[in-house]
This record gives structure tokens, C-alpha cells and sequence, in this order.
């Protein structure tokens, strides 16, 4: 086991298949990574069936071979545990293992994730496995780590909708309310005749004749998302007994909702994700203005929707690396699998620009990566992913993005902390029942976040994206652009953060929706109306078609979407509404040092988040359209995400650039 | 019970449900309903949880309590048979109640609505607790009438696909045909094998390798409309038998397809139909002007989509309150649900224009209303539609429905009868058959039957929609839009009103199909050939970027969706379309009093209709867009449904307005 | 049995079905038809349920009646095997012959086509009314000809993902393979643990949690298109053995893609087609025109699309009519349906322009056709079809297109060969394989197919398809637009053609994969790397807003929905990328007499093979939108498909015309 201090900047390393390749290119492509500049290897991840190819019988022997290949180089092995993909064998013994999907169907054998996290089989032998790699593997000197699983959620697999975890939410109801008299009070089931006298007749939320109920669908959220942090949990336990001193993390998703993220990564050092650019475009382009940005930003990506990810995942684990320092690895989250060629997975896939994985890489590193690992070392010449490219092709030259890696110098990125006095207030269980119920279908709940985010970032603001229960008083203004459920206990704990100086910023809809996703009866925002000082008056979903004007400070701006308008009670008005329904009432409150926006218009949150920052003493810089400051360590990454070269600021930025500025 | 006479004018009410919030608000609730000027509530529609709470045993009392609080104040209270929700215990109990839909799955337990009203099982229980509800309240003194379940058909619940609708289907046709040779001749199953040897070999039309036999599902619908009109049958039988004197009723749908309302709406008193306008503008916005029709309209609704729906089911029930006049209720339709606020139901969801909820309320009463009742008395704090809007907020502060309907005038709108002398005929089993084969995607046969609805009432005309099959002889004009199933009893009723001197005119496809869903092997229009003096030539569907010239007396208009002609057969040619396929043959026909149209386009019905309306002494009043004219007891309502001011024929309009004219 | 020579010149027929229509009009369609100037009629083609009304109860009476009635007049009989209508008798005694789609819900019975062609009941049953059909009409004097079943494939009808087939694939896969790691090894399964054990594990693809396996569905595709050619082989058995001197054929869908039609061709005599210009048209356009182009020729359908069904079904069968020459009938492909009036199957259905029947029939003839079949007589009154046109309408009274027919002379249409000099090949395995995995939406095999005939066709150029392993020393030109599945010996033959002097052009993604789906491991092209003189470099993916420019020779053009591009290995560039991920990179390549083109661009593809053309000595004939010129047995039609008039070459062709001129 490496001993070594934490490096000082960024490191490098790859995903690789060693059983997808003759065993003659193993200590070959070791050499080459070595060469690249690479420092770790991720393998093993989906090689359940060649590591026990039938029930109990294992072959570790090219396992063994190919660990020793990478070792013998110097690179460090991240392993993983296997459970993505149960082979055949299994599946076929014990079928029940197969999760059903929203209409009742099971989602059969043959890609991957085709497991229900509640089956008590499969759960059997994940631990089986995951115990046999760890003693096999633990505590091997060329192991530093390890990824659970792969990609938990990934094609909708959190919620099965049959079998095992149909049989298992009415225990976890059972254990949650003790009394179905208490279930049906929090569900609202009254309402039609919905009310269950035993907690056997509750069924998963699916095919009702129509829409659900929203605090059923929330509830079995919650539970989905409870089986993801069990079945991990399981085996962080094994790793953590077996696999002394390597650290242990997860490869989260672009955007994913289906689990509480905050739950999941709970014992994990750090957490990691993959980021793929140019995919992730396609499927969540701003709303309002798809095609054009989706063009504008084709072979780039658009620099906040991974920069949201980025900060996501390094704010999931409240304290990274937990006693891990000094092991030679890094304790800072990773891009686990970072694209660097064309993708296969969407509508259209481009290839990069000239320059993108540079860029990509060294935006990773300004928002917190300690590690970038490339997917995949070589193209895949098999099976569903064969469009998809590596680092080399398939027949092994280079491709583009491995001259890219080639003359990226690593050193110019120190490892260091991101100097962020801004938080964004993030939490999953706001996100289902905003989803559950959008009300006017052009928002959602990433749609609403994410807007506020991209406004902070094109004032040059740096910012941690934090749960919104998490401790806030470090921060000079704190947003909270989305959370619509928001119990007592969070109302409190914003409200002091606010005592204590914080600047608050809440959008529309905040603390709508009590913690079982009924609406309080008190009016809304529930127990933040003092603290607001408002309390909600009107509503409006528009249709694309329709706008309604704000007037304030700035003059006239047109909210899309929604706007929603407040009965003042202690907070004074800064916008107004004017014209329609919504004629003459509050749009933009303000209580001391706390800003309620109700229009959704990214021109208007951008005009009120400056004016916040400007108060809390937070400098903005704001920036053109394409170009991005991010900070780490005491330097600043300027970017210029546009195909042209961009003068700004004194600066000359080629196009797809970047440049590391010392402070 | 009351024994007061009909009220002179318009009355109000509201839906309320006492079992959603805590009993210390019903006494309050009651006055504060009182105080705004209503006189009636609805309640108990979906409380069968909280009535029967297991099977067999009634917990009567907080029912008894609501009732008197409403009857303290002076309310009268409509009571609902409970059967839209079975129970959870009821549906574990007995799973082949639940639905099936068309893809086979069966319809969960969750929502609403979740029964077959085939079942035997479910029937039992229908009648068991319809008569528990009557014994208890049938004679009760604040109990003016009943409304059978809820929205029969919402969210396609009329057929279903499998269990106890699948088992009957069979019997339903061995007792329509009595040897199965005779469904094969009136299915035409010769056409392609699709004999069947024996009636149980038949089930319902679904799953198929590609489109059904028309005949086939035509038979289905039928099938179908039966069961739910069977259903309410019996607990009609009950209700007139245990609760004499009180009315019944239902509260139909906007533009509901799935049964034959003239044949369920036999045996009650009048109909009702739950009203929201800017839901129902999203769905069913005039066709070719979507985008356009629904910004525009957004806020208010679409006047003529309202409208028709008023006038389809003021005339639903040949004599309406028959036997109950004198009773202190009115005897006409009502509105039992009218919108006062946002719906949370659409795609978008916008807040009404302010003096929307007035406009809305003065039109129910001028197309024949006796009593509107908004949705909801509180907006609901839990499940399904906490976004839905009351008269009340979450909060019980008055939302903006409430002082609108604080601040109307009730004694503006006297009771009386609508004044037309156009009749509009609507046929089910025609609308069935016109839309399971469209041959041209962007017509439906609604689109196609409320453009002629929307050129009369552009005409500044009354009109009576009426069953095919109804007495015309009072009519001056009879439009028959798209009835596509003309048996030849019908033909022959329509020639007869013909010669009573009725001026008909017929739209495109009308009496294309035999009864039995096929065409007429003496060709088109069948029985109706002598009467229209023509014969179908041919038909030309057009897709949205083709067109078809129209020559004729007002110059050329353009012909979209559809175009027709014909070989005249004693008729002559009024319009004759120029170019294409069509060139040089007849567009419009006249014989006598009878005038065909066969090209779909709104500029040539308005027209051709001027001109028919003017021949037979119907005074037309050309209407700006959005200015409508309604009349009823004398009394004129002009409407302006444009977010602007209008001045229109001297007077002067404000935005979102009415004024009632006196004669 | 008929013994006269093969007639002179294009013959005419149509699809009749007494069945349909009273007894009493057999005899006098049967007088009409002749007099018309038909010399075929084909029956009994969905007559099962007539013929055989219980099990093993034959009614041959009606059908020996209606047969007497056509011989009667003259007319040649065509007679189908029944079995794509199973009727309710059989399919309720054995609901497994129903096969199941890909939601894996069962294909109900109640239109056509629902059987497994893996079923052995249905086998039993196909082979045993086959035998009692060619028993009963095999030797009479007025049937010439048999066609197999109907349409095979249609409705998606060729894969069933249950039952039979779902039980025969396992072992199909057996008797491929052998050991079970052979199909691991070609299916690539240990990309994600797909691997298996046992073929008894292995099912159809479908329902997995995300893509399936190409390997799966490749295979997948053969099984299946396996079955439909064992299904036909046992009753082209039967009518060999029983019909002696009979033709036997089958009527081919457009653009079909369900099956392998070499491999179910085989042993047949000919292939003819159902040819619906217009309702192919609202599927098929060609992309990125769509709109447009559906516009443009919505009344006469798209020159090219309707050209490449003839070319592709002509040289369906290597050898046609191979042993039946002199027999009095044809020898060469039919159009066994041809439109004649609307269709009722798209989702608009408009009338054909007048002339277009005369100009599908001569275009018919001069790509091959012997016989043009008019699909029906008479429309239908009954069932799926009544908005279907005929010759006669449902009234009896002659058509749009009988008029067309009855004053089209037929002896301007010579049989003769279609003298092609250039080959387009075709391959339903690099069908399946791309349209797995399109990897950009806008792209598919027939729209990148169709683009390049289309390119050949707007030069004037005659084309032969055929098959990808077809011999092609007689040709000058070969064009192999998207054969992506390129074996070795694949590769070997079209190398030695190109050493044997023919030029060859390929398209994007030839020979990116390997016989099993996989990708080279030594890079694409793999075995045809040295022909092409290329290895693939880079390949673009680009959405329908980006483009990608191409510059050469001729200019600048812009590359849409893919462009790919190569490392010169031997080929020198023609063509290359600037600007872009691409820029400077060879984008048209050379070697000798291969020309590799990586760009989707129909502007470039059309100079190219202009280019290729000229050096082969091909002539080329550039031709206007819309004018097409076909050439047979020494005579050229011209053809204008637009609705206007046409100058052209100094011929003045009047809207939707042709002419013939001798060469």
C-alpha cells in the first residue's frame, strides 16, 4: 500500500477492460497509460461473469494477471465490486432478481442494472462477491480503492415496480408510521376514498387509471432511494473489514434523481462522477432555448450543466476523505469516467472540439477533482458501446482526445479548496414532488435549479451546492432556488443561518409542499413565511406562449414559465408584477436579508442575485456568454467555451481554451 | 323538504368537502357560504372511505353533522352515491373489480375511477351502498337531489379491456344478433377470415397486428355506453324509490366520447357538466389554429367551446325536471363544477383574466343554466389537487374566484328558455365511428362539428344540439355537421322534416356508414342520396400543407383536412372546387331546402351558412372575433371574450365583459 | 393448362374478392375486367375463413363457382395460399400460433397477420390447407400462378418476441454455434457480463434496461427471418409437387425490413410488390426534406422511392422464372398490387393527380414489370378498408384510375431487359445492423441507400440492386452505398471486381462491422482496408443543425447527419473537411477505381458519381426535379412527375406524363 503524501495536483488515469482484449495487450496498454501520464487505472467493472463463471466457481487468475500488469507499471488499480451486472447463471436461478418497470413489465436479462436493490437474493450475493474480491484483492499493494457497483439509478434503476421491492415498501411503511392510520393522514388518502386499513394493500405508485398521489410517489421514492443506501451500505461494511486503508467510492450520475444522493454517499471518502459533456447536452440543454444552445454548444458542452455537476459531487460528502490524508491517493472527489471522444448514447453524437478535453479536464480540476479518468483506454469492439470511443480506437492508434492528454501539463492544476462563499441549496426529496406535480410543463425542478446557478456563474461567483439542511453560517449568501419541501426543523435552521448574517435568496415555490408532500394549511411558505415575510398569493403557470411582465429597479423583464405573487407581511416589494392577472401584486420580496424571487426569468434572477451579492460584499464579475471563471487553490481557470477566440478582459482566449491564473 | 316554487333566476353553489378538513370549520364553512350568496352545496362524492370504512360497517355520523351544518344555514345540500372511489379494502377484497385498459394491464388501485361497470361483484356493492345512503338520507329536508357517481368516462373509463367487460361482451352480442352468422354479416368479418364460429370466440377490440375492424369496436362502444348506463340505472331505481321528490342527476364531462350520453342521461331529471374553460382549451382547441387559439384565448377559454358544451347538454334530456317543478330546485342543467381559478390538470395551467369567472357564470345562465356551482368551496390541501384552485385558498383566505362571484348581481339572470331556432345534430355512435378511421389526421369528428357550431355562433345564432334522431319539425334550420351513421329510419325522419319545410344542411362524410360501421353498397350517401340529390364522387384528405381551391359565389376559399364531391342526382352545384384531382366537380350542393357542404373550411361553412340562415328567415348578426351573442328569457347577453376593450354595434365592451340586455 | 408464348408486352390484372360481393356479380366483374383489357385476376388471398368455415370442413363450392366465372371470360388466375388470415376456429383452439410483440403482449386476433411463424402448430396447418388447396386447384386450367401467404412481414409481422419463436431461438442458436462460447465470443457478451451458460438461457431481445446487444439482434433477425423462409419453403413444396407448371410467387411490401427477401425468395420464380406510391410517400421521404418533399409529390408519390422498390424487387430473384419460360405467363417481376385511387393506411390519404395510375403502370413496366395488378377491383364495403379505392367504387360506378386504365395502351410496354450498367448493392444484414445502432437519428440504411440511388437516378442512369454477395463482372459501375457488415469474402469478391476493372463507390460505415455486429479490431474498414486504400479516422455524428464542410473540386458543400474520415493508406483525398473536428482531413478518397465517400451530403454524392460515372464510360443525363428517364428493351420513358407542364430536351411533357421513345 502507497504511503506517500497527497499529490499536489491533479493526477490522471483511465477506465480499462482487461477481458476485452487478448491478454498479450495487458502489459502493453499498461506501458502506454504509464507513458500518457496516467496514474490510475479503473478495471474490473463489469467482469462479473469472467470473475465467477459459474456459482461459486471463481477464476481470479486473469484478474490476478492483469493487477499485476498495471502494478508492474506503477499505476494504481481502482477495483470494483462487480454488482452491475449479474450474469446469466444467476438471473436465470433466481429470476425474482429482475426489476419491473412503471407498466408492470420485467425488465429482462441481457444490458445491465437489471436488478431490484430490494431483492434479498441479490442482496445475498452482492455481499458474497463482494466479500470474495475484498479478500482476494483488499489488501493488495497496487489497490488504492474502490467504486461500488456502477452508476446506481442509471436508466431509471432505482424504483422496481414489482417483486421484491413491491413486497418490501409495505414493511418499510409499516416501520415508518406504525399505524396505517398515520399513513393515511400523511398521504392526504382521504381525499378519494383512497385510505388503506392494512399496510398489505399498498402497492407500488404505478398505473393508476390517473395521476398519483403525490405523497405516495414521494414516499416510495424515499423508500427506492433507502434500498440504494442498504445495498451499498452492505458492502462498504465488507470493504471497509477487509480492505484496510483504500478508499471507497461511487460514480454518480449526470443529473440523476432517482435517489437521495446525500443518503448514498454516506460512508463513502469521497464521491466521484461521470462526466459526459457533449451526451448530457442533449438531454438537458436550458429549457427555453434547446435547439440554439444545444447547436452553440455541440462539440463543447455547456460549461454550467457539468460545472452544476461538478459541484454537486464534491458538496455530496460533507467531509471528504475522512481520515484518509497522507495515503497517497487523492481525497478529493474524482471524474470517475470522463468523456473524451464522441459518446454513443444520444440522439447525436459529435465529436468534441478541438481542445474540449483539455478544457473538460482542467474545469474539473477548478471545481474540485483530484482525479480525471478518461473512459475508456480503448474503444470497445463489442457489444452495445461500439460507437462509443477511448483513448485509442479500435484498432489501437490514438485518437483524439489522447494528443490531448499527451501535452496537458498536470502540474500548472494544485490541488487545493475552492474558495466558494456562495451556496446553492440542493435536495432530492423537493426534487421528486416539484416533478411529481410541475403545474406548467416547460419547468422542472433541474430546469428552475439550474437557472439560478448558470446566473451566479455568469456573475463569476463560485459556489457550493450543498444539501439544504447542511450548516450554512460560513457563507455570505446562500440560494435556495428550488426547495419546495421544507419542514420546521429546515425553516429554523435558514432562519438562524439569516440571524447570523447569511443572505438568503429563495425562488418560487420554496417550502410550498410539507415534508408528506401535502401543501400547508396555513398558507405558503408554511413555517418560512416570517422569515420571507410573505405569504403567497397567486400562481400562474404560463404556457411557452405567454409572458407576464415584472416592473422594477431595472425596468421591465418578462417571466416564462411562472410567477407566483405575495401578500406582503413584513418583507416590502422590488419588482412588481404588471399587466394580467397578477396586475400591481408583489414579485421580487425583500425582508432584510432576505430576497424572494416568484417570476422565473433568468434576466431577473440575474438582476436580483447581482444586487444580493453587491450587499453581501460577494465581487461579480460578469462574464459573456461562453466565458467562465472558476477558482481553486489560489488560481483562477478562465475559459472560453465558444468555438471563436474571445478578447476579454485583457485577455486574448483561443477558441476552446483555457488559462490558469495565479492570484 | 322544500316545497318552494322554481326560483325567479340564476342560483349558486359549491362543491365542498367536509371530509377534508377538521369538523370545527363546517358550521363556518356553511355561513360563510350563506353570506357570499349560495344556495347550494355538493358533497359527499368521494367519501366512501370515511362512510364505510371496512366493509359493512357505516360511520354515518360526521355526515349527519356536515348536513346540519349546512342546513342550519339555509343550504341546500346535493349528495353524491359515492361509487366513483371504491375503497382499498373493497378493491383488495375483490381485484376483478379494477379495470383493465387497452393495452391488457390492469388499472391500479391509487386514483379514481378504478372499476369495471361490468363487474357483477361491483354492481352488488354499487346498489348495496347507494341504498345504505338513501334509507339515510333519501327523505332528509336539506337533500334537494342526487348526483350519480362522478364523471362518468374521465380518464377513458368507460371501457374496459379485460375481466368482467371481456366476459360480458360475448352475451351483450349473442343477445344483439342471436346466431353468430349475423355478427359476421354486420361486422363484414368476411373481409379479412375474421369469422368467428361462436360468440364466446369474440373479445374486445385491442392488441391487433394492425387497425380493428371498425364494426368491431363501433359494436364495443355500444357495448360499452350499455354498462354505464345499466350502472346508473340501478341506483336511479333506488334513489326514486327511497328519496321521492329530490332530482337526480349527473355531472358529465367536456366533450366526453366514451359513452352515449343521450342513452345514459335517460331517467334523470336534467344534466349537469363540470366547467373548465382553460383546461379544456389546451385539449381541445379549434384544429389548424392551436398554437394561436390557445395563447390567444389563454385566460379566458374559447367562447364557442364553452358554449357547446352548455347547449349539448342543456339538450341531453328531452324533458328536463319532469314532474319536479314546483320544488324549490331548479329544473334546468346546471354547471355542477365550474372553474373559479387555475385547474392543475392541463400542461399549463394559467389563472383565469379577472371577470373571467363573471363571463363564465353569466354564459352558463344565458345557454340555459338554472344553478352554477363552483369547484371547488376550499382548495384541497392534500393528494392529487393541491394545485387546483378553490374559492377559498389552502389558507381559507378568499382567492380571486371569491370576489368575483361576492360582487355579481344573481337577479340579472332570469330563468327561462333559450330562444333557439337552429338545431345542431350530434350522434355518439357516428362520433365513434368518424374517428376510429379519420383518413385524415388533422379532422376529428368534434373539430369538425364545432367549426359549423362556431360559424353559427359567429353568426350571432342560438342553437339547440340536438340527437340526430330528435323531432325537428320546430327547428327553421337543421345542421347535421358530421353524421357519418345514418340508418335509413333516420334518412328518412330528416327528408320528412324536410318536407315539413326545415332547411337542412349536411357536412362532409354525412351518412357515409351503414349502422353496422359499414358503407352503402348503393354508395354514398346512402338512404340520404334522394334527399341531398346527390352521390358521393370522391374524397380527398389533405395533409396540412396541401390545400384545395373552391370556387363559388364569394369568390375562392381554400378547402383543408377534407375535400369531397359529387355526381348531382337532382342537386345543384353551389361551389365547385378548381385544380387538382377534384377540378370542375361539385363542392357544395343545394336540392330545395337541402344544402351539402363537402370542403372542410371554416370560411366556406360561415358562408354557405349565412346564406342557408338567411333563406329560411334566421336573422345573422356577424360577430367580431371574441364579441358573442347569447339569448335566453328575453333577454340578450353580449359577451366580450378579448383581454381588450371593444366597441362593438354602439356599445362599449370592457376587457373580459358582459353586459344583459333586455328586449 | 396455357402453353402460348410469353406475350409480347406489358400485361395488366387486379385483385379481386368474390368473397366480398354477391354471387351474382362474379360473372359480371369478370366480363368488366376483360373488357377493361385485364388478363389476371388474383383471389382468394384472406378467403381461409370461406373456404374452411370450421376445421376440416372445406367449402370449395363458391370458389370453384368464382373461378369458373373469370375462366369463363378469359381472364388467368392467380391463386394465394390463405395463410396470412388464420381464422377465430383455429386460433382459439390454439392461441399459441398468436405471436407476441415486443412489449411481449400477445398479437390479438381481429385484423390479419397474427400468427408465429415459428409455430409448429401453424406449420401443420399451413402445409395442410396448402395441400388441399393445390390439391383441389393445382392443375386447373385457369391458374397460372400461386402466392404464398401475404406480405409478408407487414405490421411489423416477421419477429415474435414469445411463444414458438421465443422457444425455437435457443435452439436455433445451438445448431449455429455448437458450444455455447462460441456465441459468447460472437456476441462479444463479456462486454457487460452477458454471458451465458446455456442456449436455454438465451431469449428474444427485448425489454432490457437499456440498449440490447447488436450481436443479440442481429441474430435475432436471421433466426427470424429464418422461419419466414422455412414457412415458405413447406408450401412452395407442396405447390411444386401439386401445381405443376404454375408460377409461384409472393407479393413484397415496400422498403420491408423485417426479413431477409434473398434468402425468402429463394426458389420462387419471381417477386412482385404492392406498390402504393402515396402512402409510401408519408413514411418514406427522404429525409431532411421532408415536409417538402411530402408536399411536392403528394399526388403522384416520389419517382425514386417508388423506382428503387422496382429495382430492388426485379433483381429480387437471380434467375426469374427460371424453367417457365413459353408458358403464357410472364416470366419476369409483377407489381401483384398497384394503388389506383386513394389508400386508407397513412395518416393523410390524398387522391392521386390525374395520369398518375397511367404513369405508375408505364414506370412499372420500364423497371421491369411484366404484369401491373390493380389492387381491388372494386373498394371494399366492409371492415379495415372501406376508405380504400378500387377501379370501382363501393356503388359499382368505375373509379378515378379505371378510366386511366381503360385508355392506356399496352402494347407501347415491350418486354424486354432493363439494360443497367450500374449495380447498387443491398444487404438486409447491414439493414438490421445499422438501424440498431444509427448513432445519428437523422440517418438510416434506406435514407443513406436512397440517396445514393436517388443521385444515380437524377443523372439518368439505369440501376440493377442487388445483392451485396451478388457477381458483378457485368457491370461498369458498382455502388455499395451502406453495406456495413463487410465478411471477408465479401470483401474477396468485390476486390477481385474491382481487379476485373469495375468501379466502386462505397458510402459511409461500409465494413465498420464484422459478421457477428462486432466493430475490427484492426480498424474499419477491416478486410476491404487495402481496396479502399483508407483506414477510418474520425466519424461525426451531426445534429440536424450542424453541418460539417466539404471542400474539393467542385467547391464547398455542407455535410448533414454524418460525416467520417479517413488516414490514407494507398487512396489519395478528393474531397476534404474544413473547418471543424475534421478540418484537413480526407473526406473523399481514391484508389484506382474505388472511390470512398465519408460525407452524407446528396450535393456530393451526386458530383461524385457524376465523376465516377464519366471516367466508366457510363453517360450521364442530368435531370430537372422531377423528369426521370427508365430504360427497356430499347425504349426510354420519360417521365415528368411534377404537376406542372414540363420543356425538357426539347420535349414538351405535360403534368404527370410520360412518353416513350424508341431508342
Amino acid at each position: 500500500m502507497t504511503t506517500a503524501p497527497t499529490p499536489p495536483h491533479l493526477l490522471l488515469g483511465s477506465c480499462d477492460y482487461p477481458e476485452h482484449v487478448p491478454r498479450d495487450r495487458w502489459a502493453t496498454y499498461a506501458r502506454m497509460q504509464k507513458e500518457l501520464g496516467l496514474s490510475f487505472v479503473r478495471i474490473a467493472e463489469f467482469a462479473w461473469s469472467r470473475i465467477e463463471p459459474q456459482c461459486g466457481r471463481y477464476d481470479w487468475a486473469w484478474l490476478d494477471q492483469a493487477i499485476e500488469a498495471y502494478h508492474g507499471c506503477g499505476l494504481r488499480v481502482v477495483l470494483c465490486t462487480l454488482t452491475a451486472t449479474p450474469p446469466a447463471w444467476l438471473i436465470r436461478a433466481h429470476p425474482e432478481i429482475l426489476a419491473s418497470d412503471e407498466q408492470g413489465r420485467v425488465r429482462e436479462f441481457g444490458s445491465r442494472r437489471h436488478y431490484d436493490f430490494a431483492s434479498p437474493v441479490y442482496r445475498e450475493h452482492s455481499r458474497r462477491l463482494t466479500l470474495a474480491m475484498a479478500l482476494r484483492y483488499g489488501r493488495h499493494p497496487a489497490v488504492v480503492g474502490w467504486q461500488t457497483d456502477n452508476e446506481f439509478g442509471c436508466h431509471g434503476t432505482t424504483r422496481s415496480y414489482g417483486g421484491a421491492s413491491a413486497a418490501a415498501f409495505p414493511e418499510w411503511l409499516r416501520h415508518r408510521y406504525g399505524v396505517v392510520e398515520r399513513l393515511n393522514e400523511a398521504w392526504g388518502n382521504v381525499f378519494w376514498s383512497m385510505e388503506y386499513t392494512d399496510f398489505s394493500q399498498v402497492r407500488p405508485p404505478m398505473l393508476t387509471v390517473t395521476e398519483l398521489n403525490p405523497s405516495h410517489v414521494l414516499d416510495y421514492a424515499r423508500f427506492a432511494s433507502q434500498q440504494v443506501a442498504d445495498f451499498q451500505k452492505e458492502q462498504l461494511e465488507i470493504l471497509r473489514e477487509m480492505s484496510p486503508g483504500r478508499f471507497i467510492t461511487h460514480n454518480f450520475m449526470i443529473f440523476e434523481s432517482g435517489f437521495d444522493h446525500y443518503q448514498v454517499a454516506q460512508g463513502l471518502d469521497f464521491a466521484t462522477w461521470d462526466n459526459y459533456p457533449l451526451g448530457m447536452l442533449e438531454f438537458f440543454a436550458p429549457s427555453g432555448s434547446g435547439e440554439e444552445v444545444k447547436t452553440r454548444y455541440a462539440r463543447t458542452g455547456h460549461p454550467d450543466l457539468i460545472a452544476f455537476n461538478h459541484d454537486l459531487y464534491r458538496g455530496l460528502v460533507a467531509q471528504p476523505g475522512l481520515g484518509r490524508e497522507g495515503r497517497g491517493t487523492p481525497n478529493g472527489p474524482w471524474v470517475m469516467e470522463q468523456q473524451c471522444g464522441q459518446v454513443n448514447w444520444a440522439p447525436y453524437n459529435p465529436l468534441p472540439a478541438g481542445g474540449a478535453v483539455q478544457l473538460w479536464t482542467a474545469q474539473a480540476w477548478a471545481h474540485g477533482a483530484d482525479v480525471v479518468s478518461y473512459f475508456r483506454w480503448r474503444a470497445a469492439t463489442m457489444a452495445q458501446e461500439v460507437m462509443h470511443s477511448g483513448l485509442l480506437r479500435h484498432d489501437e492508434t490514438p485518437d483524439r482526445g489522447y494528443a490531448e492528454v499527451e501535452t496537458l501539463d498536470q502540474t500548472q492544476f494544485p490541488v487545493g479548496p475552492v474558495p466558494a462563499r456562495v451556496a446553492l441549496l440542493h435536495d432530492y426529496e423537493s426534487l421528486w414532488l416539484y416533478d411529481q406535480q410541475k403545474h406548467s410543463a416547460s419547468l422542472s425542478y433541474w430546469t428552475q435549479t439550474v437557472a439560478y446557478y448558470s446566473a451566479l456563474r455568469s456573475l463569476g461567483i463560485d459556489v457550493d451546492i450543498v444539501h439544504a439542511d447542511a450548516g450554512l453560517s460560513a457563507y455570505a449568501v446562500v440560494v435556495a432556488p428550488a426547495i419546495t419541501l421544507v419542514p420546521p426543523e429546515r425553516a429554523a435552521r435558514w432562519a438562524k443561518a439569516v440571524e447570523g448574517g447569511v443572505a438568503l435568496v429563495c425562488g418560487p415555490r420554496t417550502a410550498f409542499r410539507t415534508p408528506g408532500g401535502q401543501t400547508w394549511e396555513t398558507g405558503q411558505p408554511g413555517p418560512l413565511s416570517d422569515t420571507l415575510g410573505v405569504k403567497l398569493l397567486q400562481y400562474d403557470s404560463l404556457r411557452p406562449t405567454l409572458s407576464q411582465r415584472v416592473s422594477g429597479p431595472g425596468g421591465d423583464v418578462q417571466a416564462h414559465g411562472w410567477a407566483e405573487s405575495y401578500r406582503l407581511q413584513g418583507a416590502e416589494a422590488l419588482y412588481s408584477y404588471s399587466g394580467g392577472p397578477l396586475d400591481g401584486e408583489a414579485a421580487v420580496t425583500r425582508r432584510g436579508q432576505v430576497t424572494t424571487i416568484g417570476a422565473h426569468s433568468p434576466e431577473l434572477i440575474g438582476a436580483v442575485l447581482a444586487d444580493v451579492l453587491q450587499r453581501a460584499g460577494v465581487e461579480t464579475t460578469p462574464l459573456p456568454e461562453g466565458v467562465r471563471l472558476s477558482r481553486r487553490a489560489g488560481r483562477t481557470l478562465v475559459q472560453n467555451w465558444t468555438l471563436d477566440a474571445v478578447q476579454w478582459n485583457g485577455l486574448s482566449l483561443g477558441p476552446v481554451s483555457f488559462m490558469v491564473q495565479e492570484e
